[in-house]
């Protein structure tokens, strides 16, 4: 049996169908048995869905015991009407589970701009809220129910050690299936029984999320609905983490990373309309900023995607993409290396379109995992990043009509 | 017969082949009798081809005489050889005019990371030099010269007054057809007759390149060799414009700044791979500076740019592309009308989706010119952009092979 939510310790779940969504679940509902401390990283849009808001104000204190969670509607441009809807789900949670209602962090996905059905969430949430479990099937309901135009959940589980207890943590993440319109949200949410306090948490989980979340893209746009929640109600009983240098926590703070990664490339690999995963890598920087920007610009720029999809091996469309980036670097000192996860080849050297044996690259590039490797020859820090292809299906896929 | 470069006093030119395209014109002379105010814009890419280094040093003194355009190879990751390259190139030049090599300015295009073939081009330029002529077909021979993939010249004139005297002002540009990788540079170059003291014609271009070329999008990324530039060369015989308060200096910015949008919307209109043209427009803004960072941020979205195709009215994806131009505003308060260049239809008011015939919309969407207008109602700034869609012809031509 595949381990999830439900193996750690105080969480309950469960993903249930309100109707909002003709065939599928689309209500989910994540509970701990008892306060959690919580963190998130919400959407850098300057146009926020409602229940963005209203999470941003109830985790401002660190603290946090339920997520919720709708889809098929975004609750963004929804008005009064939406804020009003947001508020109803914080409360029928909050009332159902006898908890604070500033307990409840809230996120929704879907649709923009239509009118939020806040009685038919309301009554989900009524009815469901007893159904909480901690079966295993509980956790693949809620996983499911989070999804939109996802072709797979996206699931993660991981038991490690923090100062001799063992910890388990669990996460779900949805992405940005890319045929319905509206609909590219990226959630994900992630809970832990590690003892950890809410201040380095927030400081864990935003490093973790620039990371792998931040460095994942498909479209380049951020949408309305943007959300990465973390609950850890301290249930494994270790001492609880209040310093970057308490022993374990070095621990967690990796096994976060590793599970941010695998929801975050599960993502990239469910883009609709995309047919290769690129992974993108620049080593040797002198910061690990620079080489994020670096990264984020390359695997961004519609001719480098084009022409992933195309097999090009055309290191002046990523020289000139990283040239974007708007940070100097000398591409004097640059080696560049293209292929498939199994092997690379050196194109670029010191700047210089190197020779190599083009028919064998070719075939290389019609792997469907591609890599992309930026040596800066500068420095000792590295960033990797995911990205997907632009395909002629991709372009298909997003013109259709709304109407 | 048509009016060109060679229309402006003082200026000759030439557009001639040396052979680096196999069937067209890739050698681009223009020459004023008598050393001009010389203004440029240069590109932002952190990677910068050898002539835009060179052109850089030769124009810091305001002054220049002669341009140098040569088609087919980028001059860019070409190293030391193309640095010599690009030297010869202005040495050449100046040679055979008998002038100060730094009054030549140095531009390329074409592929990049190629050996640059510096005998062939020195050796068109010191053969060329001595046709140089103000004859009409001269005017048209350059305007090709400049070219590389794109299907037609772009070509601009215009007389107007300043404090009574007559001025002449033409220009030409490339654009970035994208059929062949690695070639999407764009170049302006625009004579006048006017005079006008160097400081503040530098000043005037950049406002104007900001208003214009900096406001269109085919890829979303610059290039190592894109470049405007701008000779004045005073032969209309008007007082020097020294102050933005002289009379006639408003006439000859908005003069500039109507040839540089017309030159760039050419090249829109010319992003192969494309099939529609797309104006935007921001009004009511509190700043011009915010208005037109709402339209690049829209006209470079991906998501936007493929509903663009498929006659999408997707307002959403509008408004979520806003939200990621970094810069705070209230879509609650904004208007957003879509529709072709004879009829707008409001579709968003006060950030709420308004009523309106779909499938009225539908046909007026079938159009090749497209305009989506943002109403921000905060302010009274206001910007306009240009813009293609995202095809699948676009993808297909992106992903071919350049081995």
């Amino acid at each position: 049996m595949i381990k999830n939510l439900t193996n750690v310790k105080g969480i309950k779940c469960w993903g249930a169908h309100t109707g909002i969504k003709s065939m599928r679940r689309d209500l989910a509902i994540i509970y701990s048995e008892v306060p959690a401390s919580a963190a998130a990283v919400f959407t850098q849009n300057q146009v926020v869905a409602e229940p963005i808001k209203l999470s941003r104000k109830h985790i401002k204190d660190g603290k946090a015991q339920a997520i919720v969670i709708n889809a098929g509607n975004a609750n963004a441009c929804t008005g009064e009407q939406g804020r009003e809807g947001a508020e109803a789900m914080a409360k029928a949670m909050a009332e159902e589970l006898d908890i604070d209602k500033k307990m409840v962090l809230v996120a929704s996905t879907g649709l923009i701009g239509k009118e939020f059905p806040t009685d038919e969430i309301v009554g989900g949430i009524r009815e469901n809220v007893k159904k909480l479990s901690s079966k295993s099937n509980a956790g693949s309901f809620v996983a499911n129910a989070i999804l939109t135009t996802d072709t797979f959940a996206k699931e993660g589980f991981v038991e490690f050690e923090v100062d001799g207890y063992e910890i388990n943590m669990a996460g779900i993440a949805k992405g940005s299936g890319m045929i319905h319109p509206n609909m590219a949200t990226m959630l994900g949410f992630i809970v832990t029984d590690v003892a950890i306090e809410p201040k380095l948490l927030q400081k864990t989980v935003k490093k973790a999320v620039d990371k792998s979340f931040n460095m994942i893209t498909v479209d380049g746009d951020t949408s309305t609905n943007d959300m990465v929640g973390v609950l850890a109600n301290g249930k494994a009983g270790n001492d609880m983490l209040k310093s970057e240098k308490d022993p374990g926590f070095d621990n967690f703070s990796e096994n976060l990373e590793e599970m941010m990664i695998h929801l975050a490339k599960l993502i990239v690999s469910d883009g609709e309309g995309s047919s290769k995963f690129v992974e993108y890598e620049a080593v040797n920087a002198k910061t690990e900023k620079r080489a994020r920007q670096l990264i984020r610009e390359i695997s961004d720029s519609s001719l480098v995607k084009a022409a992933m999809f195309g097999r090009d091996p055309n290191w002046g469309r990523i020289i000139c993409a990283a040239g974007n980036a708007g940070i100097p670097f000398d591409y004097t000192k640059v080696d560049l290396y293209l292929g498939s996860d199994a092997e690379l080849i050196q194109v670029l050297g010191k700047g210089k379109p190197l020779e190599y044996d083009r028919n064998y690259m070719k075939r290389l590039l019609r792997e469907s995992h591609l890599n992309v490797k930026l040596d800066l020859c500068e420095g000792k820090a590295s960033a990797k990043g995911w990205g997907s292809d632009l395909t002629t299906d991709y372009v298909m896929f997003n013109s259709v009509y709304t109407t």
